[in-house]
């Protein structure tokens, strides 16, 4: 499908259910994906870090996406991660996910190697120009150490080089120069300002911000979904709430990390696929390895999460 | 040919030599393979960080490896690093170097995604179990952001999941509780202790350590093999005198990265592939994307540094 | 006066004006004082970071707070911040402040020493145990380099440790924790959060925040005041406006920054300063050693930003 | 007493024995004096952060120095830390440690504010310029934040601004910039260049050091001595195995951060403390608020790593 400019509302990034052989669970894909667009969301983001994009291979990278875009089936934009290293590396995955009919991709400043500003406007143009689709600047310094400024990203877009960013960068303020700027710029248009936040959606679109591409929306699409159309529709109050109660559910992340036997990345990707599979969506909540799984007793807990958001 | 265990000498982290259209000069890189074996190293390291590894794909990685392991004829062992995110990407990685001929595989704790000592210990544990060939572990916290504890590489190493360390940690003291326990340890033999600085070998070989892997030898690799040789002599004074040559020789890395104009890493192994073409063993300097190109005047003064420290 | 239960509204960091001698010039810091009571602001918060508090002598300090205090007069609450190192040394400076009449203290973490949760918390308790007035906690990791975890925050504040949180941290989710919690945990009452953001006002009160603590209200207190009342009237559209205005006027802090001759400090308090002299409020812009000042033309650039925003 | 031009040799960072109510313990600091000047140091170095100089008031502060002082008579020279934020504030504490008599000051960048290198040279300049006696700087990057550059200062030195560096960066790398530059250099005389280091004081003695100031020379001053007097006649081999040994033994700052429970500054000053308890040098092992106290299970192993070392 054509590549909404600007893309709005309410885009998950898809977790990658796994068989406890950590081969990718199509099966549970294809239901995942059910449950997110018969739940009313605006799009999928597959190969993001809620995706566990840094732990698969190219080989299950691609059926992913592949999965997911016949699943789809042009009902909604289909996003695409390309994580990796350097611009040539990333432009190998564009050609693979864009092969595999991907709508947009979604790529980060370098990583591993120290980068400078100079550095990351040419990797962003490379891309662009290598690129059969739409590139979205993924801003996540906890992955990638870097920050991408704000009128950085502004300059790519009136450029025609970025077409949206998702922000992870946990700096609101940063993001609003970005949402500010894409709106009053002259020479912008279309784009696409997206918070990465689950905590903080209600007041990322009351501040001007596109979209959401929050992980616990694999949990609960249809409350994310609420959510967005009550700060639509200006229903602050309402809004509030059910931001409230999704900050509540999105605590279960710290139920493997808080004896420091485990770090946040298992703890919050297990929970999430602990509380999938408790909801019945995916068979297995294995995570990729090197993670450290969740004991019986952190699944549990994760269970009680879902009960008292009114889930189970 | 079999890896020693352990280790020891020069192993020169091998520069990749690039066309100006980026991709990988095979003759460039014959030569200066010759480079690096005529001038008495004890070993060949490709695929590391100042071989722009995270800047190669799969492609071009592989035609690296089989290039050197060609070249070296089992004259030298050849060590490939298997840099990727996390142990399913990485043991992708170790098939395909493994297949190219390499002698023992490089990894990295995992990166992009945060981890956790006992992940770190996984990820080594996997590696091992998947790999033909002994695995050494790259402590380099400044491109992965996570630094390898002593205590842990000394377990893995007791375990057998690790045959060395090449330190790039920066952590001298750090890494000499590595070296100090592999001596001392009853439960550890073999185990190799390599330190990744350009400027403290001789203070890391006083200290015990089995060798070097230092950026810079190759722009200097007859240097630095004299100063091993000096170091094992034990004429420690002639030793620090050619050291300090070689550390005045290192400020090269710093011509680009004055003015703010790039980063770290644009500036460095943009010196060091000027110096290797002004020495006469490459053909072209350019780097891989999205690094930016030393401007002509910069790369006059690369050639200032090498006459300095009677190179020209 | 009683210090209020909680504190709410407007509560601008008071800048420390100079004399080109670097001696506080009182007779302009009375005049800031009214220029910010007389725009109706709620409290004033004086030796605070915007305050150039780490800059300024016990001396000094004392100074400020006896100038703050006796110009206000009871009419609104004065905090005054306890800035120093740890337990033994912040007791002293509660002492000196408190004898100078303030009615409440603000201190962070313990800073300089590496620290920790348990610390943290015996921290704050003692400072409790020690002041005549509520303690406000102010978390700042840009300046001590640690953050205060939101549930340690409200435990403090559920034991009667804790009056309120200055949040500097930049991270709005964090926050949010805090300002939830206290209001919906049952042994928490008259907690004061607020929020340190110049360019979040209007989302920090919308998602609950009682009040901010803006530098750059030094310079526009009558804007920020029509924003917070604005939000407290649920005027969201025009909250918004009003708050990108402020954005827009904040980009001043970047002045001597742009060109990498000075740090962030020098670059946004010498800006504050040189908006308050040419609005006429005090007589000086020069800020404490060893901070650069501005040059002259940076300072007409400030007139700019004023201009742009209607203050000149 | 003049200050040596260069100071060499062992020069303690001398602990702070207080009492159970956190009083400075006069007695047991003079006891400690005798113990280090006993074992043959060549100079004191007090309210340094091991002597929890950020812990103290500033009347604990100037009661150490007089303390020391008075003890000391002239025989060696007493450097004291002028710790504090900036240049008001240190050059106040200048004039508090040199009224006291003590015959050089050691001063770190500014910290708790962001800061710049230009904003560094002007602290220490201005510090120098106000100060009766020698400046030495203190690199302590893991305290302040900011690290110091070998140039920047080696320039201040040839200006006569730095009298010395203690260098507790944890980089001996660029450690080394400043040895070799300082012996190098036409335009710089008596300079004294002091690792911070108590792992690596025979690899920074060997690569050009001038002395070092260690924090477990309290627990062991003769061990120091008996080091630098193995270095200084070139037995390597029996320096080395004496280093071996201090590094052994100062394992013994972990008895108390294994579990989690408090922090390093907590465990490590705690178990010197405790050690000079059991040596029978000072009479109480109390830290200063808000540190953690060890157990007495943590302080009887503290027992343990001494014996081996053959303290007890």
């Amino acid at each position: 499908m054509t590549f909404p400019a600007p893309l709005t509302g309410v885009v998950p990034p898809v977790c990658t259910p796994l068989t406890p052989e950590r081969e990718v669970d199509v099966d549970s894909l294809v239901r995942l994906v059910d449950h997110l667009v018969d739940a009313g969301v605006h799009g999928l983001f597959v190969l993001g870090s809620s995706s566990e994009a840094a732990y698969l291979t190219d080989r299950q990278r691609r059926l992913v996406v592949e999965t997911a875009v016949a699943r789809v089936a042009g009902r909604l934009p289909v996003l695409a991660g390309v994580i990796d290293m350097t611009t040539p590396r990333v432009l190998d995955q564009v050609r693979s996910v864009t092969g595999a009919g991907a709508d947009a991709v979604v790529a980060t400043a370098p990583f591993y190697t120290t980068t400078h500003p100079a550095e990351i406007a040419r990797h962003f143009r490379l891309i662009a120009a290598g690129s059969p689709v739409p590139v979205v600047a993924y801003d996540i310094p906890v992955a990638v150490h870097t920050g991408l400024d704000a009128d950085l990203v502004l300059d790519l877009a009136a450029e025609g080089v970025l077409a949206g960013l998702k922000d992870s960068s946990g700096d609101l303020a940063g993001f609003r120069a970005v949402v500010t700027g894409a709106r009053t710029r002259q020479d912008i248009t279309g784009f696409s300002a997206l918070t990465g936040s689950e905590l903080l959606v209600d007041t990322a679109l009351a501040l001007g911000a596109d979209g959401a591409v929050p992980g616990l929306a694999n949990v609960d699409p249809a409350g994310y979904v609420r959510l967005y159309d009550l700060c639509r529709a200006g229903d602050m109050e309402r809004a509030r709430a059910e931001q409230e109660r999704l900050c509540a559910l999105f605590r279960m992340v710290g139920v493997g990390a808080s004896d420091g036997r485990m770090g946040g990345s298992s703890s919050a990707l297990g929970a999430f696929k602990a509380a999938l599979r408790l909801r019945g969506v995916i068979a297995c909540e294995a995570t990729a390895e090197p993670q450290v799984p969740l004991s019986p007793g952190e699944a549990e807990r994760v269970g009680k999460y879902l009960a008292a958001a009114g889930l189970l």
